[in-house]
């Protein structure tokens, strides 16, 4: 976890799996700096509450954390945010699933 | 996606985040077996959907997705996911959240 989700549920998560197209090290450090910058304006958007990411060779998967479905909705049309999406679309993704998703149980280790 | 979801909203998923201890090779070796063997068991749980997984150094996220809460519950329970787990608080986990999620919605790339 990027930022602590200070919510209890219910809130909402949004799962992004996508299958990558095969990277230099050269594309791995810019699909970096874009994750970073979508990670940078996604915490400035009211009702962010954080964000998880992990990257196998060929599989990513994003899960971002929101208050509602009315806030992911704002997200998904923010002006950059439509930007950084399409040059992930063109340079890194093959293919990828989205599932917003409401979260009701949360639990952790001891 | 490891296997297909082949059912349409709604339905459920699992999002496991767990902080990882540090690894050696040999000790990735041992986990991606035991994460194997967990696959392999999920698969033939009823109400079985699908499986993604991905790890970053210290980040791991496995997302399963399941028909109901109850086939979920039956999975918990289930007493080779207990030894499996039992091994994995163990030897490789450091910290673990877990959240259990209605997906409402899903898309993809077209």
């Amino acid at each position: 976890m990027i930022k602590e989700v200070l919510s209890q549920p219910p809130y909402y998560a949004v799962i992004i799996t996508s299958k990558l197209k095969p990277m230099s090290d050269m594309t791995v450090a810019k699909y970096l700096a874009l994750a970073d910058s979508m990670y940078q304006l996604a915490q400035q958007q009211p009702g962010f509450l954080g964000m998880d990411y992990a990257r196998d060779p060929n599989l990513g998967i994003t899960v971002s954390y929101w208050r509602s479905v009315d806030d992911i909705e704002k997200w998904q049309k923010h002006p950059e945010h439509v930007d950084i999406k399409a040059i992930g679309r063109q340079e890194f993704y093959d293919t990828y699933d989205i599932r917003i998703c409401l979260v009701e149980r949360e639990y952790g280790s001891p």
